[in-house]
């Protein structure tokens, strides 16, 4: 028998490969299928053994992946996108992720031409394995605050910087790769000058290539204190073996500072970097790539969610006694909380290529004639696109796990790991609060230069593109993407206007009274930018289905819905306005997609069953896979489940045997009168 | 040096106890109290050795705690109401929870007085042990639809019911406690009576109690298939033993059904219970105790980041080059995120255990009196409650984490298990948004009532009282409780009528397409709810000190503030009003409460230091706190905690061995030119 997925299936008629290509060029499609072909034959992937262990337990894992896809590198002679792409396909990151993503970008990107010559082979044959190394235990989000020093030497004909942590606040902390694996660290330390008889120049941090464990034993060396920081919330991250780092008075060459942009010369001359932001450019980097990759991992749950809702059924209509049950993708609830998160997918996925696009080519201007003049714009615009899809992404993806009902709360729903190992992209890469602040002083910024500029009666002062909307003002057909434009341009504005005149109104408040507002400035800026961009794009693409609009409107509908309050409150739309607006928001969701379309517009994603949750398998057998799954311990046989824990703890005994052993004295209490029943048990007692 | 806490509290000159009593009634403080001193002493309750264990583990060491209460009860001669309350003093969800709060339960309330005779004092003994199962693999909320039929036999003068699955889709699956425990199960099961020659009669949902474990070996007895489902998302529940028990024709005792109000009698005679919702009576028991330990956890969440955030400190004021950098807790964003979770937390203890005492009163004069007529209410209100508090504690644990920055990602926050043990609640006893739609429901029948009351010029139909606003309509000054309330009343009044709206004049449409929108109004229900009790309960208190009505204010203004929408668009407000509305909320956050307040707010909740997170220390002294928390795996002592660890891991050699092995195997990669490099290695190597 069919199952209710294969049947959506069968009454759609959508062009799924059209809508794929859109989701993932072409050329990246066949990198990722040489790799998923790969990876799905490797036992280790196995997505089922991961929610069994404990953060040690997962690191060894993680640690087996490691070293299994340098063995498929060399195996299969993989280019080092074919690599980095599989290092991003596992459920877990890895300890070798930042080696590649952080640390060899950027000695490549702030490296001079010697020094990249003299490291990076070492790194790309793995001698060297490097960190990134900027947060401390008391300092994060001031990076001018840092404690760690690295004073310069030159005393005695000595060239060499002096790294200090200056006592545990100073430690490095959540260093990624380092607890068990990295012999290098690329150290952010506040560069301090001593100048004869002038005290010690102190220049603001700067990056050091420090070596932290012996390249021999791979033990700590001398003045290094490091190890793993112990397991994080919800399990996330477990397989990544986050450090603390401290030194004490570790002596490296002066030619270990990257000095590509800023330079210490032999003897204590400094020459500034040129653009103030330049030193920023590998946290850009990171940042306008996290938008395409939050769409992909909630797409992950999103495909899962609606697939499962797809085949669960629930409640018969009334009236329809002892007929089938409601598939529960048709209740409004499920509607309203599901369907907009696959147009949050789409959106995060293709205008976060977008934006990568435009990195790159702020990097080759930068690179190639030193050219800064697209930076500012790339980073306010890369620090609003990430607050708001990693925001936006995690709170999707409890939504859809929630969805899922009870069995979303099982492991089987895969949302659990993919979250935990999410909610922190809201921290990293610069905490959202107050990163949000930067694009917020950008926007400001370009008011006043607007104000200045009509004032003295000039030329308009020339918005950068992203801030293009703050000369518009229309309204009329909410599907209009003019119209929706519009009105995300009016919110983004209004919400600017509140910020300028709060500021200008109470002189005596501090930027810091005003961090709530930038949040929300910032969100609206991205989203408005996610919108648009998403319009633009599908607009040159005729061969995209029709449901793929429909996302668009959802996704445009959805923010302007959750945001009406604003709309509202700067009379932007009056009340009827605002409840028209829900009721073609509401029809859309109800009528505008069948679930035909959504298995189509999830499928388009291109997921392996092993890489969705169990309750997303594509063909829809869902209680049969749960029932399989949790017969192992009971001794069923089960795919050698069993074994492979058991790999993983290690012990003598399963540790199920002793589980049930536990349980057993436990029932026995009442039997012997409440005396101990059993070994472990006598033990306890004893220590009464 | 005192810390920043110390310093923050030595300004303050708050009557805690006055605010503590008003969180935890004098006579449970001494209860707790009682039970936390002896549990702090316990080496098996430090909260720092659960975060290392996985799933199988856990449940070791959960069964341990079990054990251990087991031990002090009888060793401390604790009544039945401090065990009770030791029981929920664990961060992890105990197995043999359910066996107290639903099994022993249950069978009072729901038993004969010879079924209580005969099994109650067995079950306080721990002989039988059991569980609740009511959910099955593919159905949970739909009960009318359950699978597991108990058929009752009286052929051949048999007098018995045989349990049947009917396929592993039939399965009772999430069944807390009967992973490993329980040797016992209450189970709903449509009961079915053949009647001679007229085919078989289909009565519904009723409870049976069966066996499912020998009571000498607690092996699974013949028919029953049972074990544990395995690891749950974010490792929460992980203590918990959540089964799946399938049944193969169990044959059990008519006088197994639990008959205090249907009754089978013997030869199939049936009586019908004489309220419907009556069976519901013990999950409405379990709600109403929900909103109040939501705000507990909520609270410990918010005490640990408001604490935190004191003595964290991040960026200089501009112009204050070389001061003191900020607390963060100065920071809007910070405030705006915290405070009204503190709100929160204090507005779901107080208002809970209001509920607790109403719920107490209609359970009095039901068992007493058999009067049922508090039951509709209470069921209605218990479940609005129930939907905001889950939905909003666990939206704010996480905020909470959040603000803590990167260490808030760290177990040592705390937030991370107690948010993972909470989510799931929006999803059992219940998924929020289906039971959101009962109260709806009964809202609807008010209002028909109340219009048809109108029509005929009869005397007003008179509300129940959580439902009096709907008569109400006013406006004034914003911080007058009168106008909060009425502001609160006209948009749950304004859900409601639009909700009543959309059904009339869209009869095509079905119950299926409104349940986004029912969502809503049992949302808006709730809240309103709580600010007029917290605003009553508080009025005749006048010895609580001002900042917890300043906690009200917060509270109310927060839910107005984030539900502008609705009042704009119902004209309730004008956009001036709203503007000045935020403008009112932004001050009373900014100015409303002092650093020394909301510490003084947080320590009112009387938490010892094992049950906040590290980040949450009473003195502050978090810093050290952290290092000296990550130093034992490397080999330094810290309180043996290799050992606790190593006690639960049951291997030969230590983990981090194994861990740290693996890392020198993926280094030494390049150096062998890609060949394996130990034991371990060797082994995957070959099986490419
Ligand atoms: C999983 C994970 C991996 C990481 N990996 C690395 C790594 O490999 N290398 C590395 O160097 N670092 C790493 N980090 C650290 C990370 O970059 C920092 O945690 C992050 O930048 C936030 O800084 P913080 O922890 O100091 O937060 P804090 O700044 O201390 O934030 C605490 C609170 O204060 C608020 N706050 C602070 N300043 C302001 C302000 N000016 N205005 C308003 N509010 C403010 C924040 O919003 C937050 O609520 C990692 C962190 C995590 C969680
Ligand atoms: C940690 C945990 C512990 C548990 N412990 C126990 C236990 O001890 N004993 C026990 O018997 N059970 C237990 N359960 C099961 C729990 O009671 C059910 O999971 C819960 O009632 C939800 O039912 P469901 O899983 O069938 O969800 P479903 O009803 O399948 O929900 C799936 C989706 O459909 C939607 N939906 C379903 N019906 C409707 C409708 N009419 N209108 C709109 N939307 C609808 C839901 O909102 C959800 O989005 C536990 C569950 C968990 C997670």
């Amino acid at each position: 028998m069919p199952t209710d997925l294969e049947l959506a299936r069968a009454s759609g008629q959508l062009d799924i490969k059209a809508i794929h290509d859109l989701l993932l060029l072409p050329s990246r499609k066949l990198l990722r299928d040489k790799v998923q072909n790969t990876l799905e034959k490797e036992p280790l992937w196995d997505p089922t053994i991961r929610p069994h262990l404990n953060q040690a337990q997962s690191l060894l894992r993680s640690l087996r992946l490691c070293y299994r896809l340098l063995q498929l590198r060399k195996l299969h002679n993989w280019s080092q996108e074919e690599y980095r792409e599989a290092l991003s396909l596992s459920d877990d990151k890895l300890p070798t992720t930042l080696h590649e993503i952080a640390f060899i970008n950027i000695i490549y990107s702030q490296g001079t031409n010697e020094q990249r010559e003299q490291w990076l082979p070492r790194c790309q044959r793995l001698e060297f394995v490097g960190c990134y190394a900027q947060t401390e235990l008391a300092h994060g989000s001031n990076v001018q605050g840092l404690l760690t020093t690295a004073t310069y030497d030159y005393e005695d004909g000595r060239d060499e910087f002096i790294i200090d942590s200056g006592g545990i606040e100073g430690a490095k902390w959540w260093i990624g790769g380092a607890g068990v694996l990295a012999n290098f660290a690329l150290v952010q330390a506040i560069l301090k000058v001593p100048r004869r008889g002038e005290g010690v120049e102190s220049l603001g941090p700067h990056l050091f290539l420090v070596p932290i464990r012996s390249l021999t034993t791979h033990l700590p060396l001398p003045g290094v204190t490091v190890g793993d920081i112990g397991p994080k919330a919800y399990g996330g991250f477990a397989g990544m073996d986050n450090a603390y780092i401290k030194f004490d008075n570790v002596r490296i060459p002066r030619t270990n500072m990257l000095m590509r942009f800023a330079e210490l010369a032999r003897g204590g001359k400094y020459t500034k970097a040129k653009h103030d932001k330049i030193s920023y450019g590998s946290m850009v980097a990171m940042r306008a790539r996290m938008p395409e990759n939050m769409g992909w991992v909630l797409g992950k749950a999103v495909t899962t969610a609606i697939r499962y809702c797809v085949i669960r059924r629930q409640f018969t209509s009334p009236g329809e006694l002892g007929g089938n049950e409601i598939q529960v993708i048709y209740y409004a609830s499920v509607k309203h909380r599901l369907f907009p998160l696959l147009a949050q997918s789409y959106a995060f996925i293709v205008c976060g290529r977008e934006l990568q696009n435009r990195y790159t080519q702020m990097q080759e201007a930068l690179v190639s004639r030193g050219d800064t003049s697209m930076l500012p714009e790339i980073h306010s615009l890369s620090i609003a696109l990430k607050v708001a899809t990693t925001n936006d992404a995690v709170k999707g993806m409890e939504v859809a796990r929630r969805a899922m009902g009870g069995h979303g709360f099982s492991w089987m729903s895969g949302v659990g790991v993919w979250w935990a190992n999410s909610t922190a992209s809201q921290t990293y890469e610069g905490d959202n609060y107050v990163i949000a602040q930067q694009t917020a002083r950008g926007l400001l910024k370009h008011l006043q230069r607007l104000h200045q500029a009509k004032a003295v009666g000039e030329k308009d002062y020339e918005l950068p593109p992203s801030s293009g909307y703050l000369n518009l003002a229309a309204r009329s057909f909410w599907l209009n993407p003019s119209v929706i434009l519009s009105l995300l341009s009016s919110r983004a504005a209004y919400l600017l206007g509140q910020l300028a005149l709060a500021i200008s109104t109470s002189p005596q408040k501090s930027w810091t009274d005003h961090s709530f507002a930038t949040f929300a400035l910032c969100r609206a800026h991205a989203e408005l930018y996610l919108a648009s961009t998403f319009f633009s794009i599908l607009s040159s693409r005729p061969d995209i289905p029709p449901p793929v609009y429909t996302l668009v409107l959802i996704y445009s509908l959805h923010t302007i819905t959750s945001s009406l309050s604003d709309l509202l409150e700067s009379e932007t739309l009056t009340p009827s306005n605002a409840r028209e607006l829900r009721y073609v928001y509401d029809w859309i969701l109800m009528e505008g997609l069948s679930v035909s379309d959504v298995v189509s517009l999830t499928d388009a994603f291109g997921f392996r069953d092993w890489e969705v949750g169990v309750l997303g398998g594509k063909e829809g057998r869902v209680y049969e896979q749960m029932w399989d799954e949790v017969q192992w311990r009971e001794g069923k046989e089960g795919r050698g489940k069993r074994e492979k824990v058991a790999e993983f703890e290690g012990g003598q005994r399963d540790i199920w045997e002793r589980v049930r052993e536990e349980a057993r004295g436990v029932l026995g209490f009442w039997k012997e009168g409440g005396e101990v029943q059993n070994e472990g048990e006598r033990k306890r007692a004893a220590k009464l």
